[in-house]
């Protein structure tokens, strides 16, 4: 037994695959994982795991409750963050977890909590998977294995083959998540300020005009010409349509690339994929490509003493 | 011959129907306007209907040319002007325009030119139809006659039944326009800082959570807290999804109007439905409700010291 600790928390949308939920709970509990907060699971508002104030509490309850877990595990995605924001109790948060070593972990609609518990805490969370994808009917052993070496090693990596010729090295805080959720803050109080960063984004079933639209948000702010490199995960299932008269995917990073001002570095395995990295939000990280290979590396984040579960995927 | 001169400008989409633009210039001639500028409906490039270069030129050469259209009229929407906005020579469109009675006219992705225009200008700019619109195989009565009410006149007004039971009499700045393009610019210089104004918001094929998204933006970014009231335009096509499990627009509709802090009105026939009307950006403008029925005046706006075409709209 690992003996760690996971709370499941559900700021979103409802399980409608709820197969998927009691996978990721036996996966987990299989490698000796204890895991609790199974209630959310049974939470639906429309289309959200529950209403407003009870997501709401699933976070706010992180700055009062007696033991933390080890692991704050989110779900799954959706939309429903976005409404939370306000009413999250953030000084309570910053002052109960800053020295704790509470993992946060979620993607997807999961970044407009990453964005503003650091903009208004500076809180460490983790861009990995969510309970839907450790429960998925072949959950990728890269993503179970990423997962524990990022969670309980002071630094971890990442390598995938390059998508540009050019040689890069630049350092600085990592950071970033889906494309949508991150530039549906733009403009409020909840988007960090992070310059000099190493800045990562990734989105599903958006055809390339929004995504390139979304692209030159983060261009038009300054927000892009601020970091020291974009690196773009996976696009999954955003296909052009037949008006699109052979404008695609690679049309709208070309003109990115030949605006950005920054490296722009593709192919990260990390998204709506069947592959997920884990990755933490704002720690010290260096990029570095060259001959075919990029390579990430980030350290300096808060993990958990212990082993990772010896198990790896299995269907339970 | 009301004489009245029309310029074609074209900085989003390629015109994928050209049938509707042939209809559309046949209609503005037969009721008497000189149109020109032609040439725009021929470019393609991609998606985008021209190449980035030709499309900003066809905006800056109204800083130039030698005698200025009363209408420069934009062809049609889709996505593109995104990249044009910082080429745009804004210094000189003011210089130019500031006290001409050029009229520019367009909406759905015209809505970002609008907005960069306003911010770096302040010229006045018309959310209404495009050459599409008024080229459509039913081109809506309505819509032709509202177009050249409030372009030769120096007041107009718009009413229709309103959604709301409470009276609301507010005064301030008509400002707004396509949703998704309208919050593509929060967090850019291209954003204008509007205060205490009416705006409107209108959509077409988006899901419901989507809507709420842009204006929870708009909310947590205090633009929506800023004015005196949000009206809602039509959100065509924006059906809810089997996963939604009930949550639709008017859910969503329902949680904006519990977090504004401000009225909301909705119902405004603008949009991508049948009718548009034509509303000066930036006029002033006094909204009223009462009865069941919502009333917007606007008034002091640039205007065309012109008779309207007498003819209505007919199938040429």
């Amino acid at each position: 037994m690992s003996d760690i600790t996971i709370r499941l928390i559900a700021p979103s949308g409802y399980p409608y695959d709820p197969a998927a939920m009691t996978r990721g709970v036996a996966r987990l509990r299989e490698a000796g994982c204890v895991v609790d907060g199974l209630d959310v699971l049974q939470r639906t508002e429309q289309r959200f795991s529950g209403t407003d104030a009870e997501r709401v509490a699933d976070i706010n309850a992180l700055a009062t409750m007696g033991t933390l877990p080890d692991i704050a595990l989110v779900t799954r995605g959706g939309y429903g963050a976005s409404r939370l924001l306000p009413h999250l109790d953030y000084d309570a948060l910053r002052e109960r977890l800053a020295d704790a070593s509470t993992l946060l972990v979620g993607h997807s609609d999961f970044t407009a909590l990453q964005l503003a518990l650091y903009a208004k805490t500076g809180l460490y969370t983790f861009s990995g998977p969510l309970l839907a994808d450790l429960g998925a009917e072949s959950c990728s052993e890269f993503t179970w294995q990423h997962f524990w070496d990022t969670l309980t090693s002071p630094a971890s990596t990442a390598a995938w083959p390059a998508t540009t010729t050019n040689e890069i090295d630049v350092q600085g805080p990592l950071w970033g998540g889906n494309l949508a959720v991150l530039c549906s803050l733009l403009g409020t109080p909840y988007f960090p300020q992070i310059e000099g960063g190493i800045l990562f984004v990734e989105d599903v079933g958006e055809p390339p005009f929004r995504i390139e639209r979304w692209l030159y948000q983060l261009h038009l702010s300054g927000v892009l010409g601020r970091q020291r490199a974009l690196v773009l995960g996976d696009f999954s299932h955003c296909q052009p349509s037949a008006r699109d008269n052979g404008y695609d995917l690679a049309a709208a990073f070309a003109q990115i690339r030949a605006v950005a001002g920054i490296p722009v570095v593709g192919g990260m395995p990390h998204g709506h994929g069947e592959q997920q990295l884990t990755l933490p939000f704002s720690a010290p990280a260096r990029l570095r490509v060259a001959g075919g290979r990029a390579q990430l590396d980030f350290s300096g984040y808060p993990h958990l003493n212990r082993p990772a579960p010896a198990s790896a995927v299995e269907n339970p």
